[in-house]
């Protein structure tokens, strides 16, 4: 195992880690659980899941996989606060759509090789990322991490 | 710059960044609102200030740096629950504790080769590492950034 593949598994092993552990306290939290505030006057549940699915969705952009999964979730759960949409996916319709996306993320994933993990992310300029080489794809999954990671730390309060 | 080099700084700037968001949200919370519940019946604010400076006492450990600063944290804030400890320090005094401990921290991570973050963690034997080169140095600080950014994102609730 090269350097590159090894710190590649280091940092993958730890967004399927986290992936994990979410999905984990997703699935122990009843639909009605999920439609309650984490704390009062905070976001609800329904909302951090939304958010997550949007923010990973803007990943598939960010590596140049393709195109967006779910483009109508960015206005809802991610442009706009919690309780502002008029009309939002239910729970439900949620669910089906993280446990999608996931699988889709960890097929793409896996198709990439070790040097295009360490290319340019679509955010950075080919100026810029000649200068800033840590601004790379694989840059993006350690960010996601911490990201998929404190809102883990909020819905977990649900139970 | 070589890849390790570069790999290093991609995760030691996610550490710094995810420590310097925590950090924020601590200094912009007054001591009386650190002794509030995060959400009802749960974590105190001070309880998850105290857990924090625990686990990275244990990264000194990992880490192979020398003795814990603060040994006695580890009972209330980290083997017992928030809540049942007779005693614990004031929020004043562990706001002392995590200041000097992320300065401490910083010094001896800056003192570290690239070939040193790539050596195994204390907590694997040599037989095991051998097989499970992943087990090094630098994938605690990964693992103890999601920690911290879990964390953080019940802190930022009592705002």
């Amino acid at each position: 195992m090269t350097t590159n593949q090894l710190i590649i598994k280091m940092v993958l092993d730890r967004w399927y880690g986290a992936l994990k552990n979410c999905d984990n306290h997703i699935n122990s939290l009843t639909d009605e659980k999920l439609m309650k505030e984490i704390a009062p006057g905070k976001n609800r549940g329904i909302y951090l899941l939304g958010h997550l699915i949007a923010v990973h969705d803007d990943m598939i952009i960010l590596l140049g996989l393709g195109e967006k999964l779910y483009p109508e979730l960015h206005t809802p759960f991610l442009a706009d606060p919690d309780k502002t949409a008029a009309i939002i996916p239910s729970v439900s319709e949620l669910r089906k759509y993280w446990t999608t996306q996931c699988q889709w993320l960890q097929q793409q994933f896996d198709s990439l090789s070790p040097e295009q993990w360490f290319e340019k992310h679509a955010a950075v300029s080919a100026e810029d990322f000649a200068n800033e080489p840590h601004r790379n794809k694989l840059n993006i999954i350690i960010t996601r991490t911490t990201h998929l990671s404190y809102h883990t730390g909020q819905l977990v309060l649900l139970k």
